[in-house]
C-alpha cells in the first residue's frame, strides 16, 4: 500500500477499507508513517469526514495498538459510562454505586481532570487513603466482590490515540466529528465494556457548543458501537450551566453522597437516574428504563446506593467515615461569599468561566503536571432561572490561596448574568441517540 | 504568532496576512515550525484556495528563504520565459537566439528533465563542450557581450520551494494552483527576472491536463507577478500532442536549428513567434506583438537568429561547427522505423507516452540520478490530423541500446491513435492571460 495514495484517496472523497486504514494507524504506530503524512491525512478528514465504517475500522485500529483490559473474569454484560466533560460532572459518583446497587457490575477506568473539567480520579482521590493503582486482577476481584471499582487509566491503553490526539491537537485537525467519535470509543472498548452509555455534554462548558454538533458526535459513537458490536446509547445533556452546584474536588464529593441520601441538586439527580437507567437497560437486567429508573430510586431511598458507595470506598483504601461525616473531608482555610451585584432572574451562568475559576482557585490543573488542591473550588447557590437579591451570595469561594480571590470574584460576577426579566432555563436532557434513532426527551 | 492558529485560521477559510505567511515559511525554514504542521497547512490551502495577496505574498516569502540571482549588471529589461514542460518542447532553444537577435537581453537560468519531460540543458548538452556551469559574474558577462546565456540552476535558490515541494510530494498537496504557482514564480523571481512570459502546457503530455485548470494557474501566476511588480504573460499552450516532431536531446537541437533555419516544424516555430513576440513587448523595446512578431520573423529569414545561436553556443564552450553540421550532433547506432498498422488519419498522440518512450529509450531520466544519452530519442513523422498509409513510417526511433525497443514500438503504436474519420487537429494556443485578462487567439 502507498500512504500519499491513501491520503490522496481520503482528499479526493473516497473511502478507504478496513485494511487501508489498518496499515495507516499501524504504520503510525510503529513509525513507518511520518506524523507530516499523518497530519495531512487527518485534515482531509476534517474536510471529507469518514463513513460510518470508516471511523469503526479506525476505532478498533486503535484498539489494537496497544493492550485491552480483560473483564472476561466479571459474570455479565460490563456497561460503561463516559462524559464527554463537564464543569461540577459528578455523575459517576453518584452513578457507579446507585447502578451497583442495583445489581449491574461497574467497572470502571477513569481519569484526571484538565483545564476546565474535572476528573473522577481527582474527586476520589479528596477521601484519605482512597487509591485507583491496581492491577487488572485486584480489580476484577473488587468488582466482582463489590459490583464497583474505579481504576486509573494506564500508559498501555490505546498508544495511537495518544500519539493521533498530540498531533491533532498541534495541526488544527481536533474538531473532526469521526476523529474525537473514535478517540473516545477506543478509549472505552480498550478498557474492556460490553455495552457503553455516553453523556455527550453540550454548551458553553463542553467541548461541543453547538447542540447540533453534541448530537451528530453522539450519533457517530452510537454508530461505532453498532459497528464493532458494543451498544451505545448516548444523551444528549445540558453543560450551557455547571451541573450541580458544586465545582471542586472534596466538595462535589460532598454534594455527591447528598445526592445518593436523596438531597443533592435536582439536575444532577436527573441526569444520574437517566444514565444510570440507560445502563441498566444495556445491562439486560432490566427490560425498560422507566424499570429501571424505579429500581434506582428504591436504592437511594432504601440507603442502599449509600451503602454501596461506602463499601466502594473502603474497598479502594479510602476512609468510609469521611462518608459519614463530610464535614471530615479536606476543609479550605476560607469561605468568601460572592455577592450579587443587583436584584433579577439568573439569566446564564458560564460554565467554562466557573471550571476556569475553579481551577485558578486550585481545584484543577492548567497542565499535565500542575498538582491539585482538593479541599478548594466553587459552590454556586444559583441555576439558571432562579431569583437574586442584591448583596445575596450567588457563590462561595473555597480558598486555601488568596493570591486569586479577587481576580476569580470579579470573573464569577460576570459569568452569572443577572437581568430583571423571565427566562427559560435550558432543558437538562436535550435527546437520546441509541442505534434506533433518536428519542426527544 | 501561533503555527496553529494560522493553520486553523486558514482551515476555516481565512485569509493570513503577509507576517503570517512569512512566519511560516521563514519557521519552516529554520525548522522551527515541524514538517507536520506545514502538511496540514498545506492541505488545509488545498481545499480553501489562497487569495492573489496570499500566492504573491508566499511565493515572495520563498524567494526571500534563499539567494536572488544579481542581474543589475545587465542594462534594460531582463525578459524570462518559463515552460510548465511538455513533450518535445524546444522552444527556449528558439526562443533564446531570436529573442537576442532582436536585442533583448536573454539571462536564462534552466534545468535538466526529469520523467517523461526534457529540459533544456540536457539538450543544450548534446553540443560538444558546451556548459551551463558558471558563477552569476560570467553570466551576467556573457549576456552583456551575446545578448545571451544559459545557467544551470544553482542550489542556493528557493530551498523553502524544495522543502515545500518533496514535502507536498509525499502528502498529496501537490495538485493546489496557488501553491504551483507560488513555487513556479519563486524560482523565476529569485533568477532575477524583471518581466516573465510563461509557457503552460495543457493535455495529456502537461502537468495540466486540463484546459480550465491551465487556464486556471496562468491567471494565478499572472496575478501574483501583477502584485509582486513583475509583469507576467501567460500562453496557454497545446501538450496534448507533442510540439515538433523530435522527442530527445540531439534531435531536438537539430530541430531547433532547423527552426532558426526557417523551415523546421510549423508549430515549433509558431509558438516561438508568439512566444518570442510577448517577451520583446514585455522587454519595452517593441511596441505591439505584430511589431515584434515581424522583427523576430526577420531575424530568422536573414540568418541573424541562427548567427546568434552559434555565438552563445561558442560563449559557452560549444562546438559551433556542429550547429552548421547538425550530422555531427551525437548520432545513434541504429534508426528503427515504426509503420502503420492500418490506413487512416492520425487522431491524436498522447504526448506523455511518447515522452515516457524517449524515456524509455535513453533520452530522460526516471530519477534524478540517471544519465542520458543524448544521441537517443523519437522522431515523430506525422501530426494529429495527417494521413497515414499502413506501413507507412509513423515515427523513427533512435536507438543505442536495443532492450527496450520492442516494448517501445508497441507503446507508440498505441499512443498513435489511427482512425479512418476527419478529425480538427487541437489548437497551438488556447489563449493568452495578462493583467488586463485573458485574449483568446
Amino acid at each position: 500500500m502507498n500512504t500519499v495514495e491513501l491520503i490522496r484517496k481520503k482528499r479526493d472523497g473516497q473511502s478507504l477499507t478496513t485494511e487501508e486504514i489498518q496499515y495507516l494507524i499501524d504504520g503510525y504506530s510503529k513509525g513507518s508513517i511520518p506524523d507530516y503524512q499523518i497530519s495531512a491525512w487527518a485534515m482531509a478528514v476534517f474536510y471529507q469526514g469518514m463513513t460510518e465504517k470508516e471511523t469503526a475500522d479506525l476505532t478498533m485500529s486503535i484498539v489494537k495498538s496497544g493492550e485491552q483490559v480483560d473483564l472476561s473474569g466479571i459474570a455479565g454484560v460490563k456497561v460503561d459510562k463516559h462524559s464527554t466533560g463537564g464543569v461540577g460532572d459528578t455523575t459517576t459518583l453518584v452513578l457507579g454505586p446507585l447502578v451497583a446497587a442495583a445489581g449491574v457490575p461497574v467497572a470502571k477506568l477513569s481519569g484526571r481532570g484538565l483545564g476546565h473539567t474535572g476528573g473522577t480520579v481527582d474527586k476520589l482521590e479528596s477521601i484519605s487513603g482512597f487509591s485507583t493503582e491496581m492491577e487488572t486482577k485486584e480489580f476484577v476481584d473488587l468488582v466482582n466482590r463489590n459490583n464497583i471499582a474505579v481504576m486509573g487509566q494506564t500508559a498501555d491503553l490505546t498508544p495511537a490515540d495518544k500519539r493521533l490526539y498530540s498531533l491533532r491537537d498541534v495541526t488544527a485537525t481536533v474538531e473532526s466529528i469521526p476523529l474525537i467519535a473514535s478517540s473516545i470509543m477506543s478509549k472505552k472498548i480498550a478498557a474492556g465494556a460490553d455495552a457503553i452509555v455516553l453523556d455527550v455534554k453540550t454548551g458553553d462548558g463542553a467541548f461541543m457548543k453547538e447542540e447540533a454538533d453534541a448530537i451528530r458526535l453522539a450519533e457517530a459513537m452510537v454508530a461505532i458501537g453498532k459497528h464493532v458490536g458494543r451498544t451505545t446509547v448516548a444523551v444528549v445533556s445540558d453543560m450551557s450551566q455547571p451541573l450541580g452546584f458544586a465545582v471542586g474536588n472534596a466538595i462535589e464529593v460532598k454534594e455527591a453522597i447528598d445526592t445518593l441520601k436523596g438531597h443533592g441538586p435536582a439536575d444532577l439527580r436527573e441526569l444520574s437516574l437517566i444514565l444510570g437507567s440507560q445502563m441498566l437497560v444495556l445491562s439486560g437486567k432490566y427490560q425498560t428504563a422507566e424499570e429501571a429508573r424505579h429500581t434506582l430510586e428504591t436504592c437511594i431511598n432504601d440507603g442502599s446506593a449509600l451503602a454501596k458507595f461506602k463499601e466502594f470506598i473502603a474497598g479502594q483504601h479510602g476512609n468510609p467515615e469521611q462518608i459519614d461525616h463530610p464535614e471530615k473531608l479536606p476543609q479550605p482555610q476560607e469561605k468568601i461569599s460572592v455577592p450579587a451585584e443587583s436584584d433579577g432572574i439568573v439569566q446564564a451562568i458560564q460554565a467554562e468561566t466557573v471550571g476556569l475559576c475553579a481551577m485558578k482557585l486550585g481545584a484543577g490543573r492548567a497542565t499535565k503536571e500542575d498538582q491539585i488542591d482538593h479541599a478548594v473550588g466553587i459552590v454556586l447557590h444559583k441555576k439558571v432561572g432562579d431569583k437574586v437579591k442584591k448583596g445575596e451570595a450567588i457563590a462561595t469561594l473555597y480558598v486555601n490561596k488568596k493570591d486569586a480571590v479577587e481576580e476569580v470574584k470579579k470573573r464569577m460576577i460576570s459569568a452569572i448574568d443577572i437581568q430583571d426579566r423571565p427566562v427559560t432555563p435550558p432543558a437538562l436532557v436535550r435527546c437520546i441517540v441509541s442505534a434506533e434513532g433518536i428519542i426527544q426527551v
